[in-house]
This record gives structure tokens, C-alpha cells and sequence, in this order.
């Protein structure tokens, strides 16, 4: 294998495929980068068994200066390849296996050989079937997971609820996340094919996988997404991003959003964010994490306190309070990260009862699906 | 004690005092900072006991909008003191003592009460005699620290190599600092007033304390400084900078620095620099962290290896070598440090042999004093 690139454009081709790449796998083949060339392009492969990520680059796109030389394959060592690839000085880069498994990464004056491993020992990616493409919009679908993700479990102990539940029929994709405290749901419109019109996909995908695609995947019209039992694939153009599936039966969520309230606040989403990131200041100190919310009649305080630095009370500007008084207690980063999803909108702060959970919502939802965007949070016991 | 401020304004200057307030202290009260409002403006405080910083607020600089309402002082928590100050949403900010010992901080509609010490438990600060006064170059002397401080001990073993040794006489000061494995040594002419032109200065301050008062001093003509026994006193417009000396004698470095040289290579700083980087990515992988240089009459030739990872080679573009060929082997991140005090300047590497060590200076001078700008590094013996 032998061919010149681009180097700033290649180093941005491998830092995305090394996104897959883990330096703590138990399998050494896979702390590699794969790299394969043939007469239409190259190909660069990382996975680390949970994600495999393939970016292909073309011999027409002009832009990359890519000249394949002498067709091959081969693996590098992915970190130690991408500080080599980085810290070279000019434009031009030619990378060439050489005898024994040998790889030469020169450009200018400097020449590396790195010891690297034999193509034919990097385990195949699973095939996907093509013939059901589910196509997305992609800044909607970067939103969805942006909106959701953050309700995602860190936990192992409960696997299932790492991912976010996706479910796609009658022409809608919804997404749903909870770590039991919390929950963020997100329904969009999605354009199906005549032929798949009648199918319904359910996947629970993780949540580090869609992190990352929302990372690497560029800003364009629309992403395909292909589902097989224990894979599933988002294709872009010239990008292949493969994640496993989480394999069980994910709780069903839709009891636990309320559908009535007896107190609802709104107010600026980012207005809020700030007051609750005051109160918190606080709250991080002392064991328990916890703020509190009272709305009267009069005004609405939000507080946190430890008892060894202090106490915090504001009473917060908002553009309506209305229903019952009530006194609600809550873990705040919980509020935070849900606020964040919304910018600079207004919100609507739903309650029942303190001891029941809570949703915010969009004052102005921009669709006719109902519950299309929710956070949920479930409060704090203090007494 | 009551005051209003300019909260943006405040928050550079309790960012500035807290560079010497330390969370890890075991004097509980130097987790706090002081401040002591009377009728001519405020004192902030900080110290963790080896810097202490001052910065005063004058009544009189209307940028502050500092308004004193009722004189006073109390010890607040610092960090958490920071980080609601910063939280805040509005430009004024009102601080007061109450009963008890809370301190009410109240901006906009939040209001924090926060557990505070009595001003009378922190501990006086050093007085210094201010008789002896020299004037030091701002500007000038940060350069001063910054190229010295590299060559400082980071192991408590030899305590006295941790700090900077400045000599003032004669006009000049001189700084050199070495951890035994590399040199650096900076003198710059500077002014001092007749009265002390006969006195001669030599002090050890601790490469931490400058480096804290390079990045806190504004760039401004002069800087002040004043020595005690066990304390020097950097003083600039409404700052005061507070070191411990470090106590017992520093190496004789004179010695230490060749005078001849049978080998010199003029190249520029930035390259050599890149070049370096590239070859320590290989030596970090390896146990040793060695490259090694070759001189010869052909080329100039930097490599470096790691048995597992593979080997680099590169041929140095450069301006001029003369003198006898050399092999020499030494820690790269040594010659990276070193080479980065000189930015983009012609660096000429002069070398007497492969065990002894070897020194790079600037090309240009810019000055008429000998030895004026030295980094020096011993050479690793492979055999």
C-alpha cells in the first residue's frame, strides 16, 4: 500500500475514526486504525466493539489531494499514528507499508517507520441489510439526541437504561430517556417510504454511540439509518457509523408522564437555568443536593442551603404562576440539564403534588404532536 | 462593613487574590479571603502562607463604582465566595455584614447569607522595611521568569533548586535556575537609584511564587521590589505581592556554563523546536526518552526510537554547523523547554562533546552583557 494525501485534511478523516477507538480494549487489534486503498479510494476503520466508525475517502474528491500509489491495507497503532500525522510540518503526506509489516509516514524532511499489523487480522464489521433506509433529518435528529441523552442512566447496574429508547411509526420518531429520576422525551415528524409505511422499529441505542454520532456526523440534509437485530448503521456521505443495540425490554414511560397539573409556572428557560445554578451553588455543598421551589400567591422563591457555608433565596422573575401554592424540593442539576435543552425559550413548569414528578415543556411547541418535547424530573422527599 | 460594587470589576480582582489562596491549607482561616472596607476604598487579602497578595481598591477609580456604605472587614470562604460572585446576573453587587457572622451578598433578586470569620483570626501579613526600593521593568522581568522558571526542580529533594536565585548588582540582575539536569540564566540591565548602586541583592524565590506574580501583574512600566531577610515584596499600582525567600546556598553555576565549544549549529528555534517534538513522540514510548543528534559534515540528523513502536529520522534544514562531528544523545522535553524561550529567533547549539554539556543561545544578543540569555542541557551517555 502507498499513497499521498492532504495532511490537514487527513487528520480530521482520522480524528473522527479514532472517536471509535479506545486505547483500553482488551483486543490490541482494535486500539489500531485500519487504512485500505484500492483504485476508488481510501478507506480508514476504528471500532471499539460497541461503535465502529468508517470514513471512506475518494480519489475524486479533489480537495483530500489523494494519490493512491500501490493498493493495500494495513493497521497502525491509532494514537501514536494521529500525534505523528499532527506534528509533521507539511502539506504533503505519503504513507507506504514497507518490509515487514513495517509502515513510512514521511512529509518534509521527517520519516517515521511504525511497527504496525497485518490487515487481515482486523475483525469485519457486521453487514447491515440495505433494503429498509429510514431517512432522517439530520439537525432534527442531532437535537432529538442532544435533548435526550442527558436522561440517560451512567449506571451500569441497569444496562437498558444507558440508551435512549427510539421507536419509529406512523411517521414519527420518538425518543425517550429516563435514569428513573428523570426522564426527556422528544417526538419529531420523519418522512418513511410508501414501502415502510406500515413497518414499526423499536431500538434502544446507547447513549455514548449517539453522542458520538451527534459529534462526527457533518450538518447535512438527511442521515440514513438501517436496523438489524443487534446493529444498527446511520450513513452518511462517505461515513459509516455502526453502534450495538441494548438488548431487553425498556420500561414503558408513558404512564409516568402526568397529564394534568395543579400548579404551572412559566417563565424564561435561561432565567431559570441561572437562578437554579445559584441555588446550587449551595446545595453541592451539603449532603443531600437539594433545592427547594415554593410558589404562593404572592411570589415564587427558589432556596438551597448547607449548613456549614450558608443559605440562598431569590425570588424569580416570571411571566405567570398559577394554580395551587406548593412546596417542592428537587435535585437542581436535574432541573439544569433539563433547562439547558430548551436555550432561551419560555417554559411551562407543570406540578401535581410535591411528591409527584414534574415536567417542563415549551410554552410554544412548533408542532401538533402532542408531549413532543418533555423533561421530567421526580423530586426529593424531605420530610 | 457594607459596600457596593462593579460586579465584573470585582471579579478580576477576587480571581487575582485568590491565586494565593489555597483549599488544601491546614490554617482553615487561609481558605478565606479578607477583605477590609474603610473610607479611602477596599483591601482584598490572600495567602497561603509562601505568597500572600494584596490588592487595593481605591475609593477614588470610578470604574469600580465601589461605593462605601459602612466601614469594616470580615473572612469570607474563597472559592465559594468566587464562584456565587460570578453567578450573579447583575452589573451591582451589595456585600454586607449582618449578625452572627453572615455576610449577606445580594445582587439582582438572589441573596446569599454565608457563614463567615471574624477578620480579627487572620494572621498580619510581613511588614517590609521600604527603604531599599529597586525598580524592575515589568515587562522585562516576566521575560526574566519565564525563561528560567523551565529550568527550576519540581522534587522537593533539593528544595533550593525549586526556586529562582537572583543576583542585583552592578546594574544588572541575574536569574539562573537549574534542577541539576538543565541550566537557564537571563541578565537584564536595570536602573537602581544611586543611594543603593554600592548594595548588592541575592535572593532564592520559589519558581511558583513568580510564575503566580507573572501572570497577575499587569503590564505597566515598573514593578517595585523590596527584600527582608525571609520575604521580598513585589509592589505595583494598588498590588502587593508577598514571596517567602527559600533559605541556604545555591550551587555555584558560574562554573557550570563552557566557555568553548567544538561544534555549533545555527538553526532557528521554531523548527529545531517541531522537530524535537517529533522525535520525543517516539522516545516518550520507550523507557529512556532519549534522541539523539548526529553532526556530521553531510547532515544535520535528529532520530529518535522506541523498540515497540518504530523508529524517526529526520535530515535538519539549517542555517550553519562548523566543527567537529558529534553524536549526542539527551531528554528531548529538556531541548523543547529550552527551545521555546527563544520563539522564533536564530538559536545557535554550541557543543564541546557528547558527555559534557551543551548550551543554546540567541544569535542576536540584543545586548552588550556576556552570557545574557543561556539555556544549557547535559547530555544523557548511552554507552
Amino acid at each position: 500500500m502507498k499513497f499521498n494525501i492532504n495532511r490537514p485534511a487527513f487528520i480530521k478523516y482520522i480524528t473522527d475514526v479514532q472517536r471509535a477507538i479506545s486505547s483500553r480494549t482488551t483486543i490490541p487489534v482494535l486500539t489500531g486504525i485500519k487504512m485500505v486503498a484500492d483504485k476508488t479510494g481510501l478507506m480508514l476503520s476504528g471500532s471499539d466493539s460497541d461503535i465502529s466508525i468508517e470514513i471512506f475517502i475518494p480519489i475524486e474528491d479533489e480537495s483530500n489531494d489523494l494519490e493512491i500509489i500501490k493498493e493495500g491495507g494495513i493497521v497502525l497503532p491509532a494514537r501514536i499514528f494521529n500525534d505523528i500525522v499532527r506534528k509533521m510540518s507539511d502539506e504533503k503526506l505519503t504513507i507506504e507499508v514497507g518490509d515487514n509489516l513495517q509502515t513510512h509516514i514521511t512529509s518534509a524532511n521527517a520519516a517515521f517507520k511504525i511497527n504496525s499489523i497485518d490487515v487481515e487480522s482486523y475483525p469485519n464489521f457486521p453487514t447491515i441489510d440495505s433494503n429498509e433506509v429510514i431517512s432522517l433529518p439530520t439537525n432534527l435528529f442531532k437535537q432529538v439526541i442532544q435533548h435526550t441523552v442527558i436522561a440517560t442512566s451512567t449506571q451500569e447496574s441497569r444496562p437498558i437504561l444507558t440508551g435512549v429508547n427510539i421507536t419509529i411509526e406512523n411517521g414519527t420518531l420518538k425518543a425517550v430517556a429516563t435514569d428513573s429520576h428523570r426522564l426527556s422525551q422528544r417526538i419529531i415528524p420523519i418522512n418513511i417510504p410508501e414501502s415502510l409505511s406500515e413497518n414499526s422499529y423499536k431500538v434502544i441505542i446507547p447513549g455514548k454511540s449517539l453522542i458520538e454520532l451527534s459529534r462526527i456526523v457533518e450538518d447535512q440534509d438527511t442521515i440514513d439509518m438501517m436496523v438489524t437485530e443487534n446493529q444498527v448503521l446511520f450513513k452518511a456521505e462517505n461515513l459509516y457509523f455502526y453502534s450495538r443495540l441494548l438488548e431487553g425490554y425498556y420500561p414503558d414511560t408513558n404512564r409516568l408522564i402526568p397529564t394534568t397539573s395543579s400548579t404551572n409556572l412559566v417563565m424564561n428557560a435561561a432565567d431559570l437555568l441561572q437562578a437554579t445554578d445559584r441555588a446550587s451553588l449551595l446545595s453541592h455543598e451539603g449532603k443531600n443536593n437539594v433545592v427547594k421551589l415554593s410558589i404562593s400567591d404572592e411570589k415564587v422563591e427558589l432556596s438551597g442551603n448547607s449548613p456549614e457555608i450558608g443559605t440562598v433565596r431569590e425570588d424569580l422573575q416570571y411571566q405567570e404562576a398559577n394554580g395551587d401554592p406548593l412546596v417542592i424540593s428537587f435535585n437542581p442539576d436535574y432541573l439544569k440539564d433539563a433547562l439547558r435543552t430548551f436555550g432561551h425559550q419560555d417554559v411551562m413548569v407543570s406540578f401535581t403534588a410535591p411528591i409527584r414528578p414534574f415536567t417542563v415543556v415549551p410554552v410554544d411547541n412548533h408542532t401538533d404532536i402532542e408531549q413532543a418535547f418533555i423533561q421530567l424530573i421526580t423530586p426529593v422527599r424531605t420530610y
